[in-house]
């Protein structure tokens, strides 16, 4: 449900994947994850103890566990699972045990079945110190088929390689695995551990708002709902936004919900028709206080077997992120920056630069691919050209910097020695480096570079070299967004950056009304890795402002937000907030 | 959103209702409830303090406090609100504070200023031991309007009375008032500590299914979602029932989820189109295990304010349930239980019990109401025998017992002398007492008992008699449900009494493939006052048996839920599960 969230999980996990006996470790150390006091897993049911969390403390004690059969062995053992971990069951062999040993010797693999014996030790060589429960196994008195098993699909091995169809149709066979589980309760606990931070620590509000609802201006498409009164329909909400600014107007002071969202956008990848997202909002903040509160936040639910978060996050104005990264979500675990070099190129004799630099909005761009030459093939280079040609409808020009300090590009003649030199000074070019050079208006240069210093990071990968830490992760707040931007089927209209609730900058207000595509907002938006994570920002109060924001700027028809507008009149407190996920 | 969570509130909060001081001490003690620790209600804003924690351990502190203006005096004094309380500042008075005094003194009510000064003493004989920041105020040094507020269209006052309407129109304001900032914060903070509960006490998962899902056969209406392909629609789930089974087999072991769930069967006051509830799901766990769990669940999230809860929760099967309060949800609160006295009538002269007697299925019940001749009038009597006949086309006979101890009803003289010194007996009726008498079928019989019992408590509680405490919480279990009822339209066939997962007690499961009718469920319902607030089961674990009861006895379409069927073909788990909400 949260991307986001996923993600980290995947990342997070990563490094556990190797062997499933790992894996149920970190599953048992996750248990204790969230609360100092380990929970009781096996009250109220028909176990004494989980299968994973036996050891040498328990030797000698009677115990009753339910779990899956997932190894037999020569009728002699039998490895039992539950979500907690794997367990070695002994298999009597004594006549006056036949009936236990047909149970267990007869039940198919991934039946269901309830054992009970006595913890022993495991005889000297034979402890298996890979396995939480090595030490020990199960002298077994009686056993219960709980429920057979018929022929599985697949095997419920972590290794095993599923197609993801047959993954989604047996859904439950593979949430057994040792992965999903941990997933799933790393996801539990994390937002457990935030609950506790925002309601225990900090006294937010729980609030639930509405998902049937009208319909709300602007914004993505929202599912629609027919409703019993024929031609009425429901909406389901893309956000709570304006339900929780009216509780912030109400006086609620601080609100949080784990809210579901709707958009009605169709399914991608990274992108799904309902969402949840852990939804704040506060009143008398300002944007730093929106900041800290979520940097504490992260830091207090951060699982404790990583290393801890380090907080303030940086912070880089928005400009920076275009002009340095391409993108206002840059992954800032490598650099490979964008450079403008268009000052070095004024009176270049290469035709498109020419072309580019001879329009009052051209610039040119460059990249450096610290040994590309040495990683990057033809047809890459030839693949990154026929991108920027189709999307973006540029020239890319790459340029080798050979071992003998010459250029190596097939416009290598018309380069002067004096841009040369300039680039290696300012791109800090060496050997076997490839640069990556393509021209046009400031912001579209950048956003093609920006993709091709993605796709050139992940061409690097492919071929070995670790550019991105995948233990990193690397938190960063991007501010100062424009307040409003060109339309882009009409520039000379202004829509919303964000959303029409936003607030200018305190230091641009005046422009609002002589240069309002000069002013910068309160927004702020959260990025992980390149991944943005969250996004908020301080909203506007005052209703005359809202109101001219509407009306006058972004040529709304103010009644569809009336509502909100008379709120603003009586008495609302200034506000911010956040959303992740 | 929690109708029972509501009422909870509601019932809860009765006895602070009589001033908004004692509500906002109570708001200031509830902000404790949820933890050990006192949360940082003022961390990452612009105040130092809130308004209501203020105490002479203040006594010289400089503050900041961001509130709401909640009353002025004389221009002397104004009462600053915020959602933790009240607070006393004092206006300044001299030349050099002339602004100062101006912004407090000018702001309209409601208006949202911050304030900066020193916690001072009050002077003696101005301390108002009746709020809780009683002995001090605060002597201002700077003010600042944040959000002035127009004229509002009703006061902020609890004891105010709004209509509902002009309540809703104007949420935000009504949500400034004590007694639902109190609401929600108690509603946040219990669901907060069942949370702690199941997730950090005894490691249940938190996991969120889907709401845009398809159709499941049976149960509520739903509400449908067109999708982007044209003629497919999504649905929204009535409740996550089939999921959370899934995530049974899936090996999760235990799952809860506060779960968002939708009916499109008319608003009504008692129900809403969407609504929420805590949804459980346990494997390994027999019927007692459910009810345990949800006893500690309950008793762990009490208000600590309130008497604690006892636990186990008595339990009553259905047939007594029905056949001494003529409901599956009875208030055990008080008494006037349903009498069978067919024995002692049959060879009565009255003509309506001799023929409802001469039927197989006939009986006759009685409820007696205490001091019901004092209490109620003949047009009660008169508006009770109509309900009786309008609705169940019954017949009530009211029996008056005199103080001469002879009887006064219009069929009093058919009544022999031996029945009414048996109802006496068996009714224990006094003097001034009512006995209501009917006759018919069981079920329909006690049906009427059951809600003419009610419609008396109200009647006598409306004259002032006590009969049910308000600060009584009467937790009940009620279980050993037919697990199939005779199809209304066609009582030759039979439906599920509850859902189609629900298993047949196992001492029935016999009768299961000769008399379905008479076989008892394993479903429990939780009742709060006469109110149901819960009700699960242990669910079908075995294929065959659920493929038996799907397609055998209730003759329906097994396709539908083929996904479920081989679910439980794949080493299902015995479990089960409970909704509160």
């Amino acid at each position: 449900m949260f991307c986001w969230l996923s993600r980290l999980c995947g990342e997070l996990s990563t490094p556990t994947r190797r062997t499933t006996q790992l894996i149920w470790s970190s599953a048992a150390r996750s248990m204790v994850l969230s609360s100092q006091r380990i929970p009781e897993l096996s009250s109220f049911v028909a176990r004494t103890n989980t299968c994973g969390e036996l050891r040498s403390s328990h030797l000698g004690q009677e115990v009753t566990l339910c779990g899956w059969i997932q190894f037999r062995r020569q009728n002699i053992f039998l490895v039992l699972r539950d979500f907690h971990g794997l367990v070695q069951v002994v298999i009597p062999q004594d006549e006056s045990a036949a009936s236990v040993k047909k149970i267990l010797c007869e039940a198919p693999m991934e039946s269901v079945v309830q054992v009970s014996g006595t913890v022993i030790s495991r005889p000297p060589g034979q402890k298996n110190p890979k396995m939480p429960t090595g030490e020990i196994e199960i002298k077994v008195k009686t056993a219960k088929l709980l429920n057979s098993c018929k022929k599985l699909p697949f095997e419920i091995k972590d290794f095993m390689k599923k197609t993801e169809t047959l993954r989604l149709q047996y859904r439950y066979l593979d949430l057994r695995s040792a992965q999903m589980q941990y997933n799933l309760r790393l996801r539990s606990q994390m937002v457990m551990k935030m609950r506790e931070y925002l309601c225990n620590l900090h006294g937010f509000v729980d609030v639930e708002t509405p998902t049937l609802f009208k319909r709300t201006p602007g914004g993505a498409k929202e599912f629609v709902i027919p409703s019993r009164e024929p031609g009425k329909f429901y909406s389901l909400p893309q956000s709570p936004q304006q339900f929780k600014q009216l509780l912030m107007v109400g006086g609620l002071d601080r609100y949080f919900q784990v809210a579901r969202c709707y958009r009605d956008e169709g399914s991608r990848p990274d992108r799904q028709p309902e969402f949840t997202q852990i939804d704040i909002e506060m009143s008398f903040v300002d944007q730093t206080g929106v900041q800290s509160l979520i940097e504490g936040l992260l830091q207090y639910s951060w699982p404790s077997d990583k290393d801890p978060l380090v907080v303030p996050f940086p912070s880089m104005p928005f400009a920076e992120a275009l002009a340095s990264y391409g993108t206002d979500k840059p992954d800032t675990r490598f650099g490979m920056k964008i450079v403008d070099i268009s000052d070095m190129f004024r009176n270049t004799e290469v035709g498109f630069l020419q072309d580019a630099l001879s329009k009052p909005q051209g610039t040119v761009k460059a990249i450096c691919i610290r040994k590309g030459a040495k990683y990057l093939k033809r047809k890459d280079i030839e693949s990154i050209r026929k991108f920027a040609a189709d999307h973006f409808n540029e020239e890319v020009l790459p340029i080798f910097l050979k071992t003998n300090e010459n250029w190596n590009s097939p416009v290598a003649k018309f380069i002067m020695e004096e841009q040369g030199l300039g680039l290696v000074k300012l791109l800090e070019t060496q050997e076997e480096d490839v640069v990556l050079l393509t021209a046009g208006e400031h912001k579209k240069a950048c956003s093609l570079m920006g993709k091709l210093r993605l796709e050139c990071a992940d061409l690097l990968e492919a071929r070995g070299v670790v550019l991105r830490d995948p233990a990193l992760f690397s938190f960063l707040w991007v501010v100062d967004f424009p307040l409003f931007l060109p339309k882009e089927e009409n520039p000379q209209e202004l829509e919303s950056a964000h959303h029409p609730f936003t607030a200018p900058h305190p230091s641009d207000i005046h422009l609002l009304y002589t240069e309002p595509h000069k002013v910068r907002s309160q927004h702020y938006d959260l990025v992980l890795n390149g991944n943005e994570i969250g996004g908020g920002s301080i909203r506007i109060h005052n209703s005359e402002l809202q109101h001219y924001v509407l009306d006058t700027v972004l040529k709304e028809d103010v009644k569809l937000l009336s509502h909100l507008l008379q709120a603003l009149d009586y008495g609302a407190p200034p506000h911010g907030g956040i959303a992740l996920g």
